[in-house]
Parts: C-alpha cells; sequence; structure tokens
C-alpha cells in the first residue's frame, strides 16, 4: 500500500481523458497532473527537445513524491519513454504500448487501423509498436489534424464533426480494418461519431481506457494501490495562464477539474 | 530607393497570407520571412513570453539589415508592436492597425464584426484600435477556433468548412454587422466560403491585404522602393523542422514557397 500520488503529463489538455479513467478505475488514488501548456504543442518539436521536456517535467513529479508516472502524451511516449525508464525509479506508463497491445489482443483479420495527430502518425509509433507484438498485423494510418480541435471546441457530437470523421474515415472503413486504435489523447472524447462512422463490426481501441487498465494492473502488481474506501484528491499545474486549460479542461472532465496551478519550469530547475 | 529586403515573422505559418500579399503589390522587392514554429502558438503565451520572442526575432531580421519589419502576427501586434517601434531604428507594421483603419473607412452602419483566434478575440485588441478611430463604432467579436486548422488543412471549400462557417458566422449576420474584418492571417485562405456565409451585403476586410498596402504606402512615401523592373528574391527562416511549414506554406503561398531554413534562436543570441 502506498499513499504516494499518481503523476501524470500531457503537452496540454489531452491527457485528461487518461486521468478521467484514473478516476474511474482508481477512485481512491490521488493524482497530480502537469498540462505543458507553454509549450503545447510536442508533436512539431524535435526528439531532442520533447525529451528534455519530459525530463524536466519527470523531475517536478517526482520531487512532489509520486509512485508512478503516466507519460499521457504520444509525442513524449513515442520519444522519451525508455529514457524515463531508465533515469527514473518508479515505474512509467506511455500510452501507445497499452493501446497496441489491446489492438492486437482484439484484431480477428490482422488488419487494424491507427489514428492520430500528424506527428504521431508521421512517427509510426503505433506501427512499431503493434508489429513488435505481431509482425504478421498489417498496420493501415491515418493522421486527422482537425479531431484535437474539434473535441477542444465541444463539437464532438455535430455535423461538422460527423462530415470531418466521414472523410478522415472513410479509407480506412473502404480497406476494411477490423480494429481502430485511438492514438490520440483527445480522440475519446470523439468516440461516438467515430463509432458511428465505422459501423459496428470495428472494435474501437481507446488508449486512455488501455492505459488507465495498465496502470491499475502495475499498481495491483506491486501492492501500491491505496484502500479502495478512500477518495482520492486531484492536483493540476500547467506551464501557461490556467484560462484555456480549465475552460477545456473542464470539458474533458465533465466539469471535475479543480484548482490549476501555473508553474515555471525554469525556476524549478534553479531551485535543484 | 533601397536594395535592402522587407522583413516579416509570424508565430508560423499564417504570416505568409501577409507575403502573399507582399508580393501582389511589390513583386520587385526581397523579402525575409520568419516563422517561429517551434514556439507557436502566440496566443496563450503570457505578453511578456511574446514580447521577448519579438525582439529575439526583429533582432534576427534587423541584423540581415531589412528596411522594414511586418509582424504578421496578430497576438505580437498587440502585445510588441509598440516596443519594437521604438527600440528599433527601422518601419514597424503590425497587421491590426491596417485592418481596423479599413473597416472604419467602408463601414456605413458602424456596426463591425470582428473574427479571429480565441486570444486575439480574448485581447480586444481589434475593438480597441476601432474605438480610437471611431468611438462610435459598435464591435461585434466572435473567436473560430476551427477556421485556422480548416485553413492548414486545406479544406477550405467544402461542407466542413461551410458548416463551420455557418455556425461560428450565424450571430453576426443576425446582428446586422455590415462590415467583417478577418482578424486572422489564416482566414484569407477561408474568404470565398467567409463571403458566402455573410452574403453580398457584408463587406470583408483582409487583414493581410491592408497589410500590404500599407507597407506599400510607407516604402513609397520614405522612398525607398526598388525599380518595379526588378524582381524579388524570397528567404524562409523557421525555428524548428521545416517539414510541416513547407508542407502547409506552399498551400498558403500557391507552391511558391522556396528554400526553409531552420535556426536556433539561443545560437544567434551567444554570437551577439
Amino acid at each position: 500500500m502506498s499513499w504516494q500520488a499518481i503523476g501524470i503529463f500531457d503537452s496540454g489538455v489531452g491527457g485528461l481523458t487518461v486521468l478521467r479513467e484514473i478516476f474511474r478505475v482508481l477512485p481512491q488514488e490521488d493524482t497530480i497532473y502537469f498540462g505543458d501548456t507553454a509549450r503545447v504543442p510536442y508533436g512539431t518539436k524535435s526528439p531532442e527537445t520533447v525529451d528534455r521536456y519530459a525530463r524536466e517535467i519527470t523531475s517536478f513529479l517526482v520531487k512532489r513524491d509520486i509512485k508512478l508516472l503516466i507519460v499521457a502524451c504520444n509525442t513524449a511516449s513515442a520519444v522519451a519513454l525508455n529514457n524515463l525508464k531508465r533515469d527514473f525509479p518508479i515505474p512509467v506508463v506511455g500510452v501507445i504500448e497499452p493501446g497496441a497491445r489491446r489492438a492486437v489482443e482484439v484484431t480477428r483479420s490482422g488488419r487494424i487501423g491507427v489514428i492520430g495527430t500528424s506527428g504521431t502518425i508521421k512517427s509510426s509509433a503505433y506501427t512499431r509498436a503493434i508489429k513488435r507484438l505481431n509482425p504478421a498485423a498489417e498496420v493501415l494510418t491515418r493522421a486527422c489534424p482537425l479531431f484535437v480541435p474539434l473535441a477542444e471546441e465541444g463539437w464532438t457530437d455535430n455535423q461538422v464533426a460527423r462530415l470531418t470523421a466521414q472523410s478522415y474515415l472513410q479509407e480506412l472503413k473502404e480497406a476494411g480494418v477490423d480494429t481502430l486504435v485511438l492514438g490520440c489523447t483527445h480522440y475519446p472524447l470523439l468516440k461516438n461519431i467515430i463509432a458511428e462512422v465505422m459501423g459496428p463490426d470495428v472494435i474501437l481501441v481507446d488508449s486512455a481506457e488501455e492505459t488507465g487498465r495498465t496502470v491499475a494492473e502495475i499498481l495491483t502488481k506491486k501492492k501500491l494501490l491505496r484502500p479502495v474506501t478512500e477518495k482520492g484528491n486531484h492536483h493540476f499545474f500547467v506551464s501557461d495562464i490556467p484560462a484555456g486549460f480549465i475552460r477545456v479542461g473542464n470539458r474533458f472532465l465533465g466539469g471535475k477539474l479543480g484548482d490549476v496551478y501555473q508553474v515555471n519550469l525554469d525556476d524549478e530547475r534553479e531551485e535543484d
């Protein structure tokens, strides 16, 4: 048993869908969320830069005594996960591996679709993770750049979202994938529309959900869970003015966002 | 007459619509464009941070001996323009003032609509600029967060763009504005759809166009124009990997983007 919190970070607000899953499966746990809103997006930045950012944030969270770290950001998961695992003395969970594993488990035909931001798709991180688990799998990918702004705008169930989803997903649907990985932490908000467009025969793999499940497994195995009778407290930090994060974040968490504090990671560094 | 180049910067790719106007009205001029793609977007960052970024980029361009600077970024225009004018010995033109001036000139009813990113609308920069010129003007504003990703995706003339424009612009249309300022450098790409939704009675003010006109006026008055028989050369610099900038930029400039070089402003600073 451990009373320490679960740490979780993303380049911005998207990781809140993963936090929402933690709330659902582990409501007894304290959490500390860090959104790097001053430096979002990561997808266009060089691997060296993203690695440095991930390391700075992890140091910040580890100083606050977390027992496990979730890298709830696809770019950082692709680029920095192994380094973080090597350099920090706590379990580190990314969002790519859990989604890839689930996709390989549930596909019948072996034709797996993956959607994500341009950066994630170009990195081929999901394709590599899936192929590692099942070299025979056929992976078809599609970048869906408008899904993130649609989710942040709250347009998750209107005609604009529907037409956008049809346009992006048509090819994957025609190609006959039987499993579709939502390879971006924003996409769970568009799950209904995506399911409607793909039809009932395609299984959607929600990386956020799978990551939540993986975290529960690890903490159970390591006997680090708090008693289920507890109720967790939740803290939020961002690296730029919190206004935008609060507005969009409440949409992601259904109004359950607590106080959000702005921190300057440069100041943190100087304290060392 | 001056053979020096015109300098122009934006947080990313949006300022290219302003550059396009410079190509159109002053094809004889050399230009140097800087897109701060490593730190885009500016709209969510604090004024102090944006001011510092603007200053760094202006130093970079001034070292390359420009004769005039265009701040082709709404956030930087709102925050840093006066400081840049004070601290650098060249004419500095922003994108807000030209659009505001034009709107005040063309409106008959005095009811002016302004659309822009959330950051620009929240800053009230256009409202202030318009009210300064005509305190009796009535300014109605609307943030249109999906317009930027639509423009970058090249979805400027499809049903998604049309429905999005209808949703964003309905209120302004019903409120009876007779002039609408496109208060974001991306929006000229959506001009046709916006015109279609607003109808023939509403005059669209294209900030990029007005900024180009203002630059031509200043250079004419200061006798800094090159002979019209010349053909300008164009250089492009960005602060992160150029791939995304090249892909989207060619869409903005109709394929006329030249070589794009990545520079690290930190290294520039050390050279000083």
